[in-house]
């Protein structure tokens, strides 16, 4: 049994410091990459690829809608062409800096809010799966666990990965619990372990109402902004290793 | 005998429409895509490759300073380590487009302000350089004859060609007259045509203070921006292919 | 009797030039300027205002979401906070402009996706009545005839004037037709200019499918974007003054 | 006797936070808010000037280049026309911000780049001068003490006040040392404590080569973008005290 743990990473700005890149990426596998339009810029990008690197770490392309002051949590009316041109546009150049390090790319993960209108909307999804498809073929696209993101990925026949949020609530759905609701964010790194073990070898969650959730994640969101998350991404890794389980990008078969 | 012209192409932005690209795409060889930093944005960028894709015209990213307000026209005192970063950048993002097509970059030329310092400074024509080189060593840069871009490009061994500029007055020295001075910008197409073709037969050209000045481009630069701008294009290409020069991109052997 | 005639300007942006300014000017009696984030940039806004001043206009701020690319035609899911902010920054920045002419605001008019989330939500309408309130109570606030636009600055206690579309079709909810329905635009002059004529002597217009519907304009919005949009002004104008209505900014009592 | 201290202010931008505006506020009497071209955004000015209007602070603008990623710190060859707008919208902006919160402007201090291009160029200095009274004559303008921008604010009759720097040793000819120089910056809070009432009570400084230079600045620029700054602000502020002198705005008399 194996599994990937994602990490969104490389969300400097200028002058403007923000998240523990180095202090996660040790015990991660995969990390989504921001590229410029909800955070980060040229020069930032090519250090997080350089440490990236020196990780060994496999690396996504994190697009987002163009919102830097919004960090691309915005909800925007943008159309599907415009979608696809710019996950393309911001793909590439991720594509590029990673060239010039002798790396590739292994993933695409829509960031915020263009993640959320893709769970609910198949086809925002297809627009972004396009764009991946049409990029690379080879890509996989990342996708919320049994959401509308896996549909548009299968209409357009894009390699795709489920992934599942180890901190996070589910309800009976499979959906998320909004953030706003109590208990939906799980604060015990110890919990959050045992959940994430769980999931992996069960194949299923129990929901914050108590029913059984199946949920089939090829990797595991967890996240990297705050020194306490840092201190869950051990937890959930040491677990998974104590259990026998390989932690390690899900492209490496 | 051949020879390539290059234009500048796909600098609208947003409802903002610039130049008279599908126009004077039947006749030049080889385009200069903007690449979103002084014009141009993803959508913008995926209908121009489309177009270039219609007309088999080889392609070249033409990347900027960040300064869409200024139109990349004003120097910025930007860092070799930014303006490597920024060009890997906006090459990537092109790149990636064109992959999505199909196609390939042929090469990069720097755009207005950047342009204008990689001809004076050796060191920020070897930043672009070896931004170039690093992101896929078959790219070629394109350097103003003589300048410091060559020596800039020779310095980091990236491939270059070096472009003359059709319609500009030179000094004994081989550089430009500045456009403020009388006689800098020649207007009459036939003039522009013969003066082209006398290059590229000649090697050489006559400065506008009557002396002879060595100058052995592989491709001649010619604007796109105005309808008149294309009769002159098409001046150029017709004296050229009478006269037996077959006009083709640069790459093309 | 008297009527206002409105009109978009000052939406170029750097060397992308965009609209017919200064052929509408003559015609139209107050003008909603761009403030930089849908378009335009600090010194065409000085450009603008010059003009303005010499054709007398009464001048609005014309505010919009934060999206250059999009031409603020995007529906954004900002905060409430984050509209007012953005609202009130753009209003300062004109207002600054206008004190270096002399010169004083007279209104503001929401720009594009913003006024159509405000039409149809009133607690955005509020967001925006309450900047302009806050930042100059003598400011008016330009509403849709009729919409939530009204009712969100009746609560905040803003001044406001209601604005009908000179060449646009209404239901008979008295909402605008949607522009992909057949009829929803009227390109006649000579049949906008009546339609113009008769909603102002008679307070009503005739709905698309044959209702009358109640319209108590105090403005009238018309388009300066295309050659053909100043004729049309200049025939709602012809036949307004022949019919001994005053056409004169709202203003001005 | 009396002093200013003034201090930069309100440079986070989105989620992204820099400095430590409310730790610093209680020892400094006036504040230099960024505008939204190098650093911040309407919503984190609008907290800003809450934050100043809560702790008394006379208010001024920060004006700088439109170059977020580069936080304004890269000289652009902007045209005085383009300078002027730019400062005239960032004035503007500010401005109504604080109308908002029933505030005026105290002054208005250009940052980084165009500081530094504005203490050896009068043209650049005059500029921003021209802006600054334009928008209201009762504005003052920073200037570096004994620099161009004080030629430039005398060409243009604005009022100004000159500023010394607290932790920055200082050439004979009274230039700053540059910061790559050893002792160009003074880290011991007593030191610079010492050395500021010193500038205030004697009107001159001693350069770092041991001359007497004269230094008559009604301002004192100080730091608070570290914990270390704000130290060395309430070290500052305390031997002032300590010493009679009045710690408040410039422009109360």
């Amino acid at each position: 049994m194996n599994i990937d743990l994602n990490c969104d990473m490389g969300e400097s700005f200028g002058i403007y410091t923000l998240g523990h890149d180095e202090t996660a990426m040790p015990y991660v596998t995969s990390i989504n990459v921001a590229c410029g339009f909800h955070a980060s810029d040229p020069n930032n990008i090519v250090k997080t690829i350089k440490k990236a690197k020196k990780y060994n770490l496999a690396i996504g392309a994190h697009p987002s809608f163009p919102d830097l002051v919004g960090f691309g949590r915005r909800a925007m009316a943008a159309s599907h062409e415009e979608i696809y041109a710019d996950v393309v546009y911001q793909i590439g150049a991720l594509m590029g800096i990673c060239k010039t390090e002798g790396l590739t790319l292994q993933h695409v993960k829509p960031h915020g809010a263009l993640y959320n209108m893709a769970e609910k909307d198949s086809k925002v999804a297809a627009a972004i799966a396009k764009a991946i498809k049409s990029i690379d073929p080879n890509l996989y696209m990342v996708c919320s666990c049994g959401s509308m993101m896996v549909q548009g990925a299968q209409a357009v026949g894009v390699n795709y990965v489920e992934e599942a949020f180890a901190d996070r609530a589910y309800t009976k759905d499979g959906t998320l619990v909004p953030r706003r609701e109590p208990g939906a964010v799980i604060q015990d790194p110890q919990a959050v372990a045992d959940r994430v073990l769980a999931i992996i070898k069960n194949g299923k969650v129990q929901s914050i109402d108590g029913f059984d959730v199946a949920l089939k994640p090829q990797t595991i969101c967890v996240h990297g902004d705050t020194p306490g998350a840092v201190d869950m991404i051990k937890a959930i890794r040491t677990r998974l290793v104590q259990d026998g389980i390989a932690v390690r990008p899900f492209s490496v078969k």
